[in-house]
């Protein structure tokens, strides 16, 4: 049987926008030695599972309106959507 | 001048362990009328730029410990390693 289509949307601050969680797992690294690290970001993605029989192109649009709408925050956020079809 | 090497690392709870932030979002959409959405699952990532001049087989051997020793709770969660060579 085929595989289920998936949807991943990686979220992380914009450049401009502090990241000190980010800082903080810099600062503990460097701490730990790791010395070539020179800067840490941090995000988060959702890995999205399509119900069956939902066509590419619906499924693209929908995804980008959840990312936009509830998964990201646009005004601090930049986020990037990844169709996997299994 | 040529880019910082970067390295992105991916962590998310292993299939076996349950995710009740992305059950939440899952019904959050589905009360959004997100209908084709059949499950969620969320993870983090980090992203590391290191310093310049460290070679790529060094880096990878180092973002591959941290990402096992620091980023990822290996007993929970596993985690996927990227290098990005701008």
């Amino acid at each position: 049987m085929k595989e289920p289509m998936k949807a991943r949307v990686y979220v992380s601050f914009k450049s401009t926008v502090l990241d000190p969680q980010g800082q903080t797992i810099h600062a503990a690294l460097a701490s730990l030695g790791h010395s070539s690290i020179a800067a840490v970001r941090q995000g988060k993605f959702f890995e999205l599972t399509l119900t069956p029989g939902v066509d590419r192109a619906a499924a693209t649009a929908e995804i980008e309106q959840i990312a936009q709408d509830v998964l990201a925050n646009p005004v601090i956020e930049d986020y990037r959507v990844e169709i996997i079809e299994d």
